[in-house]
């Protein structure tokens, strides 16, 4: 066998693991959100656009326009205008026309949102550390590298 | 410090580390998702619940109930009806009636179908060997494990 068919066993050899790759790590995914989603649901009722929503209001106490705040749902693929109708009704977020536009707003989060938000995250930490128990700090450290060298590639 | 401080915050540390492996894994997985998602609507005009589906119906040539493709399409959150109906109509799935229940009918892909997924999955596995390139095998052997080890801790 020459050495140029040898690579091109090697290379197809190599393309397959990665694919497997990619094939766990979207199953991993889904399970993970899937187990989150449930948890909300459970112990919240709530649905991971509005968590995400909320974090994202959390993360940004000043406020964040519609336009910034659908930017991140681009993520849970959520209805931003519905989710934030939903917070404000509750009173986790309130709405405030900006002095600049007035048809324009700012969606900000809530001192009760916040404590709200606060108990969640701390949850949510809790519920990925047991999903991830079997994962050691030095793998969860080679992890994070991997997922890094994906996406700088580009 | 007594021990037990020193464990929570080691424990803290680890969960933590976790949750950024979390993150990362999300922003990896939307980041290849967007990519194959443009790639396979500029090369083939077609969208990620349309390559899942197809794919289902190649690695199932016998064919397959419309409930058992709805599980497949939980993945990828499309409407199964429609998907099948514009594969039908453009000749790469067909439906036939089942001799045990004449209301259900199986969904199999034609031979022009076939013809087309194997190009877009050899493409598929080029497009992941490219974004994936900065992984090793022994990184990719690795990721595998940490993946499994994330899904099999329920």
């Amino acid at each position: 066998m020459t050495t140029e068919i040898q690579h091109d066993i090697e290379d197809e050899a190599l393309a397959r693991q990665r694919l497997r790759l990619w094939l766990q790590m979207l199953k991993a995914v889904r399970y993970v959100e899937g187990t989150l989603r449930e948890r909300l649901r459970a112990g919240y009722e709530t649905t991971l656009p509005r968590f995400d929503v909320l974090a994202a209001l959390h993360a940004n106490p000043e406020g964040m326009k519609m336009s910034e705040l659908s930017h991140h749902l681009v993520v849970s693929n959520g209805n931003v205008t519905g989710v934030v109708d939903r917070l404000v009704s509750e009173g986790l977020a309130e709405r405030e026309n900006m002095a600049t536009d007035r048809r324009a707003f700012l969606v900000r989060i809530t001192e009760k949102g916040r404590t709200l938000m606060d108990e969640m995250t701390a949850e949510h930490l809790r519920w990925i550390d047991e999903m991830f128990d079997d994962v050691s700090e030095a793998d969860a450290a080679r992890g994070i590298s991997i997922m890094l060298d994906i996406r700088q590639k580009d």
